[in-house]
């Protein structure tokens, strides 16, 4: 197998960067449109062989090192009993958000059982993928699965979010609790059914201040990355608009963290020391410019992590729907070319 | 005159800490929804005697230490020929939004005489202030501007703003440079009416990456900054998820620099350096919880400023609709309370 990905998550040199990009199996690829037309995001997400085809597409099309289960950071909730929909357009909606404590009361602590089909899909993946290279499971962090349960979709402040957080913080702490356990045994069937790393998506935590981000959800981040460290797999943990979290999120305990583009990689990389892997971090827009801009800007990147092992290049948030397939091959293309011969240089 | 404003502005020692809070007349307030009911957000914007009695209707509810006019970011995209409205639950709308070059050409290069209902509205603005204190204009910094006039509205990911600075430079530089150029007009107007402080708002900056900021960006700011340097007032600089951009957002050269709440007010204060003021940060969420934590977050800020000159105190962003009154009036108490006299220490 292609072990490129898993070394750089040990921060092992490696003979070439590996690349693999969020949200790599989505609407940007007339294959998945296809399978869209027939089914619903839901669907693919929960009928195990949809899911591994859907999977397995960017696999097949582009020279990717590592796969990412198709999946939605959101299904956690649905197993909790929220209502959880996708409206064209609109993204996520929850049609019965938490209001209050009772509402976190009436959330189901749901074990590993909900989450059958997600270990089918991950085993199916595998057999699929047959070696070539590792499967990546997923879910979403408690913060972020909160600011959905909370508001009922997508935000821009995340009012009801923080209202919560700063007027009930016990409250808070049961709801993400809750959250968290539930985060656990969704990971914990995809570990057991093979993936060969995790990744935490964070995606909105960034909205917070650092204090409140070391109260409010630390915590309980690290309890989960600790609650999973003895399936002995490679955790990412990944954000978006945290520069200013950076070394606090760093205390999460993860193999490697995820940055976006609002900071530089090597100053990323600094603010949370070189003992952990880094992910990241191209603009995906970026991917809507010329072949010289891309070139450009995934050069900028390579140089800042060369000469230390540990870096996994990707975006530094989800590929977005009508990016240019040439784009995505492309940069790939550019990764390869860039990329130093560490093993070599040690 | 109250001019603890302008001398924490110049990093004067003040005996009390100046607090004043971004978007203080608005719809918190049901004297400013008094007047809403009759009249659209332009309406009030576009007849001096009603911005001038909007601007003043925090004056005379709370003991603030500056008046902002009450206008909108986005009125010079207007002047120069975009259709601009507020939708309710939307927010502004732009129906003839910038679609490449042609647009830019097609763009109306005004000047001051555009903004003679600007000027008025300082004019008698300052009258009814009968100078009890200072009083700010302010404008939209062209980048904020230009994502508006490009995406036609709010954005989450500024997908087209992104894509023409990225793939059309050239184009881009121009759009910023007449939208900077009309900037100026319009802040001159006020100024030259009498204000004796402007704020610059580049609140969506944060989007960037510090590269494509000190390229696409930075500049231009810096222009209007230096233009408006013969004015003789106070400039403040400010955006939102700027934690790693404060470094370069300095160089634009303005006199304060304005935080929000994903930097410790230390921090951000250290980043930019102690040779500038800093005005935040309290994130405006914290209003809708209860006195004891406004309190506790209030003073953690007011100690972060503490043993310097220069702290204005405000939130990290606009004042949110359903604020409610008592909390605006206990946090500028305890503004007033947690103030250490640095006069007195100097």
């Amino acid at each position: 197998m292609n072990d490129l990905f898993l070394k750089a998550c040990h921060r092992q040199p490696v003979e070439r960067t590996p690349v693999w990009f969020m949200r790599q199996a989505g609407r940007y690829m007339a294959e998945y449109q296809a399978i869209r037309r027939k089914h619903s995001i839901l669907d693919v997400c929960k009928t195990p062989a949809l899911a591994a085809e859907v999977t397995l597409q960017p696999i097949q099309r582009f020279k990717l090192d590592a796969a990412i289960i198709f999946a939605d950071i959101l299904l956690p909730l649905q197993a909790m009993g929220l209502n959880l929909e996708f409206v064209e357009g609109k993204g996520p909606v929850i049609d019965n958000p938490i209001r209050g404590e009772m509402g976190i009361v009436e959330l189901r602590a749901v074990d590993g059982e909900a989450f059958g089909y997600a270990g089918e899909a991950i085993r199916q993946a595998l057999e699929a993928l047959d070696n070539r290279v590792p499967l990546i499971g997923f879910a979403g962090a408690p913060f972020t699965l909160a600011s959905y349960a909370i508001e009922g979709g997508s935000s821009r402040d995340y009012a009801r979010t923080k209202q919560l957080m700063f007027s009930q913080p016990t409250v808070w702490h049961q709801l993400l609790s809750k959250l968290s356990a539930v985060v656990i045994e969704y990971l914990r069937v995809q570990s057991r059914a093979g993936a060969q790393a995790i990744q935490l998506f964070d995606s909105w935590v960034g909205c917070l201040s650092p204090a409140d981000y070391e109260e409010y959800v630390l915590p309980h981040v690290q309890s989960i990355i600790s609650a999973l460290r003895v399936e002995g797999i490679p955790i990412i943990y990944f954000g978006t608009g945290t520069t200013g979290l950076l070394p606090l999120m760093r205390k999460a305990g993860s193999d490697v963290m995820g940055v976006d583009w609002r900071v530089r990689l090597d100053d990323g990389w600094n603010l949370v020391g070189h003992d952990v892997a880094i992910q990241g971090n191209l603009d995906p827009m970026v991917l809507f410019s010329s072949e010289k801009e891309i070139e450009r800007r995934v050069r900028g990147i390579m140089q800042q992590a060369a000469g230390r092992p540990g870096h996994i290049f990707n975006l530094g948030h989800g590929i977005l729907p009508t990016t240019p397939l040439h784009s995505v091959e492309f940069a790939i293309d550019c990764v390869r070319r860039f990329s130093q011969d560490e093993s070599a240089a040690i």
